[in-house]
């Protein structure tokens, strides 16, 4: 979309917390997720700490280099919020005392009944000269001002306050101060099963013939997500410009496309569990409960998964899943063998639909050279057959764990929407 | 410190998912906090989007006014990953590929056997010439390059990966070669039980009697984390220092220090379980196999968990613990004496010597006037008793499983380490 949007933002949060990493700096990642909705591309954020020369210096590159600045943090009442000082410095005027904040914050702290002084807060008052106030409702206001010819919006560092002055006011008036007549629209598509290379691969020479539609590619490990931004004339043409693209990824890479915006693989599993009236009993080995945790963090999970069985010893599987001690002394916990007789044992003991089972070697120990670490049977059944299929994962103990949880829920979900999938 | 170091540092960190806020910057939190640690000044904190003019900007300007660059993200396989490219530019050397780390991804390639060519995989190799390597344990490796006499830290992207390179390779490094005569040691210690505000209270008193040593907290949730740094003019009067400091924060905080560095709390539980050779087998109800999967994320768990039984339905609370009908009718399946008679069922039943138990409401629906969303039991017991207490956690679903998860293994380490602890 480069050439299409032509305002240039920056972000500059301030704070000493977060230069030393003490506190994670959610207003850089709300801010810049907003802006980027507006279509309004972000230069970069710069975070320095409670420091007025440095403040002063982030501040003079970014009215030089770009359209428009947003500032977080500095604005307390105490000493060390210096970025009022700084932003008057940079701006060329003086600090003055604005009346009407003034009276409110007395008025305020008249209310709260406790005898403090108001010269304490006086501070939160002065501001520099010419300064727009932003909906002063608490008793730190943000504001603007321009700054030679670049607005700068200087919000509060709490995140709460930012996030409202933001969608309250700022984001009304960027929406209708910089429109160019065209609008945005947005679309976040999860897959599950290809790796962001071969994702691209097989996309990139479609998205090379979507006018007005970008792809950005978020791996969140083991999935990959895909975002599909549209700039279009109007609402119309922007939702038909993200149809079309959306339908290309979904052609394209199938049933690898589990699910939109905040669908998880366990919430996609659970609606068709819930659609189709099916309970399901899971038998966990490997993967220690990580399937049962993904499952049950959906609300209102207790109506399809029956009950989830962690067997870590052998013995556990003989007396809670009916896994017979042959089996295990012929091929092993870890067998095909055994991960059929756990899945099918967990569903008939439980008397319910679907029976789905792990079992493999998670690591640092227990590989042999026929089942090395990373070896996982993952077996899924329901009263007319079970399936199992046999894995092979790299990674650390935690990064086998979380790749067969995740394989075992994709298996799932491919039982419900892909008839015959079970023979292949 | 003021005043000792000397070190300027600046960090960049490099994504278009950072830019358009739709990924929340972790790494700039974490090289941070470590950086600030160590007691080296960050100067600013930069990020930008995937783009070579951009980051050939800030590079350039971070090496001209800082004495060492940490830069994080853009070093992946695919096109839009350009950081390699731009610290070559910036730093006037050709790109060439590293034969070590070519071999080393076509092993990784052919030992996972899909028949990938390598070459999608090549740029992973290719480097600016005079690039040191960093730990190339993954496929993406880190590197330093000196830039106009400036060391340039680059990193991966993926939070694990930076954590992993920063504690094991960076950190020595900026220790021993930022010496300006004196040393540093630095000592991780968690705790879990008392929010931040009140371990604040008891050691800030303690802490301004600390010449030497600094301490940092970095809340985890649900645990408080303490980093306490000592700068001192030689090895022995810095360990000498923070045994000290670690001394006071003990003695003021008692049990609720629960281990250092690595710790964790299910680590703790599983190296007093295995101490003392006992097995332990656990019935989950609420926290949905979240208390199985921190337990058996531990290195050779299976010698001391039996089982984990998520009895999410009554049925199963029936048929597997030997919850008896008449409880769950009286008191429900929410209930102290519900959770009592888990415990002790899926210990009598796994014939092993601790059972504990979990059973609440995580909501967002089921709660009542009497048993609130949050209200959560865990009993905990061994062949002599079963003790049970009740809890009122606060917050969404997935943090009041996390809070009960927490509360339960706590439980089981104080048991160990608090005689007469069950009594209480």
């Amino acid at each position: 979309m480069d050439g299409v949007c032509r305002v240039i933002a920056e972000i500059i949060t301030i704070g000493d917390e977060l230069i030393s990493g003490r506190v994670r700096d959610r207003n850089a990642e709300f801010v810049a997720g907003r802006l980027f909705g507006l279509g309004v591309r972000v230069r970069a954020i710069t975070t320095v700490a409670d420091d007025l020369a440095r403040i002063q210096d982030a501040l003079t590159r970014a009215v030089r280099r770009s359209d428009l600045v947003l500032v977080t943090g500095g604005l307390g009442p105490t000493e060390d919020d210096v970025t009022c000082a700084a932003a008057a410095e940079v701006g060329g005027v003086p600090l003055v005392r604005n009346e009407a904040i003034w009276l409110k914050i007395k008025g305020y702290l008249e209310l709260r009944g406790r005898g403090e002084s108001p010269e304490r807060y006086e501070k939160l008052a002065v501001l520099p000269q010419g300064a727009e106030i932003i909906d002063p409702r608490g008793n730190t206001c943000g504001f603007s001002i321009i700054v030679g010819g670049v607005p700068v919006f200087l919000l509060p560092g709490v995140p709460e306050q930012t996030r409202d002055l933001m969608d309250a006011q700022v984001i009304p008036f960027l929406s209708a101060g910089l429109a160019d007549g065209s609008v945005l629209r947005q679309r976040l598509i999860k897959t599950f099963g290809l790796d962001e290379t071969a994702i691209q691969e097989k996309l990139a020479p479609l998205a090379a013939d979507w006018p007005g539609v970008s792809l950005g590619y978020y791996p969140d490990f083991p999935e990959v997500h895909l975002m599909l931004t549209a700039q279009a004339k109007d609402e119309n043409e922007a939702a038909a410009l993200i149809t079309r693209a959306e339908g290309d990824v979904r052609r394209v890479l199938g049933k690898v496309v589990y699910g939109r915006e905040h669908d998880r693989l366990e919430s996609v599993v659970g609606e068709l569990l819930a659609a189709r009236g099916r309970k399901l009993a899971v038998a966990e080995s490997c993967t220690g409960g990580l399937i049962g945790h993904r499952l049950t963090g959906v609300p209102g999970s207790s109506e399809y998964v029956d009950r989830v069985l962690v067997t870590y010893s052998n013995q556990a599987k003989v007396e809670l899943l009916g896994v017979s001690g042959e089996t295990l002394e012929k091929h092993g916990a870890v067998s095909a063998e055994t991960a059929v007789e756990m899945a099918a044992g967990v569903r008939e003991r439980s008397a319910v639909d679907l029976g789905l089972a792990v079992t493999g070697i998670a690591g640092p120990d227990g590989g042999t050279d026929e089942k090395p670490v990373g070896t996982v049977f993952i077996a899924l059944g329901d009263a007319q057959r079970t399936a199992v299929r046999r894995h092979r994962f790299m990674g650390r103990r935690h990064q086998i764990k979380i790749l067969s949880a995740a394989h075992a829920l994709d298996w799932l979900r491919r039982y419900f929407i892909q008839p015959g999938f079970m023979d292949s």
